[in-house]
């Protein structure tokens, strides 16, 4: 076995989390970046909200007004002939993209990795005027004593990458867009290399190039280049749709091992591992030739978008045991144990 | 009058450019970066080559073998179901866009910036795996005594932007990618601000948001951050569709003043302007309500990729004069002069 799933699973299902207000209901609790603080580990949750009152013939998209801070609705009946609504996740109006959903960050806590409690309230809710169709897809870092987070922030202008720095999860900074439209999955490495931060980028191409991982280097975590392709899709393999970073890179005494998501041209989400050079990580040294876990328990292929293991973060022991916590569907939170030479054994 | 164009225009056209090979012809020779060297007005070209011999049933893509250095061929028959051929500049095969030529930067030299010279081999030749399927549309900012040339390069892997650095364009040194892909038309303000190097860019999203320009500020040119949207396209305008910079910021007493493209929904290319606050770019002050100049002449209207005019640099003088050297219809390399009121005017 590759990866054994909690029998606890799901861990956190929307059920768990309390909307951030009386008119809302949760539709997602996912896509978690994971980390120890105090001793406890910390799920900062991608939380998606709607309103109650949706009626079932139309499209509802909320969006913030950054000025007042509060929430308006974009609607639009179903049969409008400029609708488009090619899953639950979206609608399109004369071309433009809306989603049907809000998401913002919440913590979990807990303190033996399985029994998690919720946060009453949102860690992160949207804000700025980057961040009107909401926050999603966190990933942490701790590098020293500050804990990065790198976030898919999503308006009518983009869909792109933005930055919050935490000493202590109660307090956050806003250290803007660090990666322009379109551009997601961003991942940073646990520490800094020649001196360097370095991260993992999946930039989104319209004309030319896969939707795959490039390297991206900086001297302060804010300002970005040198950018490379590193893990693209690989044709008629588990990964020859999209590749994106998943987890951030766990040393290794064989490299960094960065476990990534693929998907296939069904668009099936896969969970794989890939090795980087730990002195130079532009240099990929293994990669999984078959997947380490792709979607099979019942809450992982049903959902609000089924057929998708998807993670965000994880946590490695001294031991090499790693608990990787994962959204399952577009809705659930998962995990699932594994270890370090298991994941480095899908590469032979 | 507006603009004012050169009566000896076109100034340069593909047959006043050796290939730089000699089974190759020119096919454009346009999009020039501009700039003051050694007293003379030198144009970066951009020279679009591809082989002579191409069979007219045939679509051929040349692309650089970054590891031998030679250009090979990427041949499909037009004939073949796989194969889309939206227009004269690229062709589709099972949905991957090819380039129909491979472009180098070349130098054209002038005494009086009418009359040119051009180098009769290239500056910059595709080089890197980065550079595979050519390089193009370059623009030069001088600040201290550095030329930064900032440059879309495209391969398989995307279409980006690269920065060289030259001091006498005899040397030019690569400093890598510097904004990933999709992303192009990018522009270096020609001094530092409060401290920081500051860059129009273009990024071109694939799910949501415009195709507009956006900013971008750094401590050293190569790594970038702090992105945000800036001059984005205006529905039903002149520059509904697209915008991007075209120009280095002019420094005027009211402000940055960009002279940029935008395109309307028909694809027409025109050229507008653009006020940005001197201490703080990313204020606009004002922005053209009608276009500086658009598609006209014969040149511009008809050739490789007709009603485009796109311009990649300008010389400015003393007295508030503006020459803009324009590519017209991907073909050609063509002037104007206006002047900075003038420019202003169109805001009125």
């Amino acid at each position: 076995m590759l990866v054994e799933r909690f029998p606890q699973n799901p861990l956190i299902t929307p059920a768990d989390v309390p909307p951030s207000r009386p008119d809302y209901e949760v539709v997602g609790a996912f896509n978690a970046g994971a980390t120890i603080y105090n001793g406890q580990v910390i799920l900062l949750l991608r939380v998606a909200e709607r309103p109650v009152d949706k009626p079932a013939d139309e499209q509802v998209a909320p969006i913030l007004n950054p000025e007042t801070g509060q929430i308006e609705y974009f609607r639009k009946k179903d049969a409008d002939p400029d609708v488009e609504i090619p899953d639950s996740r979206s609608f399109y109006y004369k071309g433009s993209m809306y989603l049907t959903s809000i998401s913002h960050l919440r913590i979990a806590r807990s303190d033996d990795g399985v029994n998690f409690t919720v946060d009453p309230a949102p860690a992160v809710f949207p804000e700025t005027d980057y961040e009107t169709f909401g926050l999603e897809d966190p990933r942490i870092t701790k590098i020293g004593e500050i804990y990065y987070i790198v976030y898919k922030v999503v308006s009518e202008n983009g869909i792109c990458t933005g930055l919050l720095k935490t000493l202590d999860f109660v307090e956050f900074e806003r250290m803007g867009i660090i990666f322009c439209p379109e551009n997601i999955d961003v991942v940073l490495f646990p520490e800094k290399i020649g001196g360097k931060f370095f991260a993992l980028t999946r930039p989104v191409p319209m004309h030319l190039g896969p939707r795959g991982i490039w390297l991206a280097s900086s001297d302060d975590a804010v300002q970005w280049g040198n950018h490379k392709p590193l893990i693209l899709p690989r044709e008629g393999l588990f990964d020859g749709g999209k590749t994106g970073g998943s987890c951030v890179p766990i040393r290794t005494e064989k490299g960094w091992l960065e476990i990534y998501h693929g998907s296939d041209e069904t668009d099936k989400y896969s969970l794989a591992g890939a090795l980087l050079d730990l002195n130079d990580p532009s240099k990929v040294i293994a990669r999984s030739k078959r997947p380490l876990m792709s979607p099979e328990a019942e809450y992982e292929v049903k959902g609000f978008y089924g057929n998708v293991v998807f993670a965000c973060g994880a946590i490695t022991r001294d031991d090499g045991t790693v608990t990787i916590y994962y959204g399952a569907s577009d809705e659930f939170t998962a995990a699932a144990n594994t270890t370090i030479d298991k994941i480095i054994s899908t590469m032979e």
